[in-house]
């Protein structure tokens, strides 16, 4: 039983990656960076989206995005209010997106009016770490409310991610969250990250996180 | 390659069914309650167990607890502070705690000295919804902070739990959270289930809600 498991496992990762591989060249063909967006639920993944767009329109570079959630469009209906062309992911009762599912959805997306695809993956600290869907760079956003132990709770989250972003840093002081710490966590899961402390609410921290995208 | 892939899926499920009717004879056998208590990273999990012990004590109860996570101790080490008997379950790359990681954990606590387990699962709003663990009701914790479509995006686990809770009531106005769409949310995937709103700072509406545990 554990056997034919393990194996099943490996299958499916392996066809994965092979999907987003198919859609890393199938972006590139079109000239879209692909750039992931991970974190918990309510860490500040669309409003980052939403904070990122009109920086991009500034400098002349048009977004695409594609929501993931298990359940229901509200995250797609901001990306919508947005004027971006999006699409609506749901995952029924999966944690993470897979590399199929964002196949489909840039199928459905407008490739030769786009220069950046945001996939924005299910609200989950733990599941999406396994599945590659295709883009460039692994942005992951985490928030002061969810307390400054969530770092070091999830160690792959962070291995995985170019770009570590602590939001809500606002609401630091109100719920006892040492900052530091949370950095401190991200830098020694991973050497390379670079982290930036954003407030999505008033845009602080935003711009110079963009330049990390693009560079 | 699907049909063996669905054959396990529900093989484990039916698995981990046993172990949590076990789980639950184990338990009653030694008079303990058990309770899940589920959420994502933050929501107040662990600090609605530190609320909640004094309180049980005051009514000569004595509280066990199991701290699920992927890694770390963070959770753990709060609990062992309350003087508490407690074990740390982490489960390594998987996104929920199962039956059988129970089943150990039980085995490591005194079960007659004390009336009441805390099962205390992996911060995830979707992952632990398939898995019964054994105890007799499912708490289920959100904050306002994660903003106040994160009930409408799972509704798995709120059809699951007999309990809701709305936690961080304070921080609501500070980041537009409308608590009366969580509440309403929660009523229409379950009609059935009790709502409460809570500050664990400051201990608001913990004790009507200890109430509705105890029922």
């Amino acid at each position: 039983m554990h056997h034919i498991d393990v194996r099943i496992e490996k299958d499916v990762y392996a066809a994965n990656d092979r999907l987003a591989a198919a859609n890393a060249a199938h972006l590139k063909e079109h000239g879209v960076r692909g750039f992931d967006l991970l974190g918990a639920i309510g860490s500040g993944k669309t409003a980052l989206i939403e904070r990122l767009v009109p920086l991009l329109a500034a400098r002349g570079l048009a977004a695409g995005a594609i929501a993931g959630d298990v359940y229901g469009d509200d995250d797609f209906r901001r990306l919508v209010a947005l004027g971006i062309p999006a699409v609506n992911a749901n995952t029924g009762t999966e944690c993470h997106l897979d590399a199929h599912l964002v196949e489909h959805a840039i199928d459905d997306l407008p490739l030769d009016r786009i220069d950046l695809l945001f996939i924005e993956n299910v609200g989950n600290m733990v599941c999406p770490t396994d599945f590659a869907l295709g883009a460039e760079k692994r942005i992951v956003v985490v928030s002061s409310t969810e307390g400054d132990d969530v770092v070091n709770k999830h160690p792959m989250m962070f291995r995985g991610s170019s770009i570590g972003v602590i939001n809500k840093i606002d609401l630091a002081p109100l719920v006892g969250c040492n900052l530091d710490r949370m950095e401190a966590d991200m830098r020694r899961y991973n050497p390379e990250i670079r982290v930036f402390r954003t407030n999505m609410k008033t845009g602080e921290g935003v711009a110079a996180l963009l330049d990390a995208v693009l560079e």
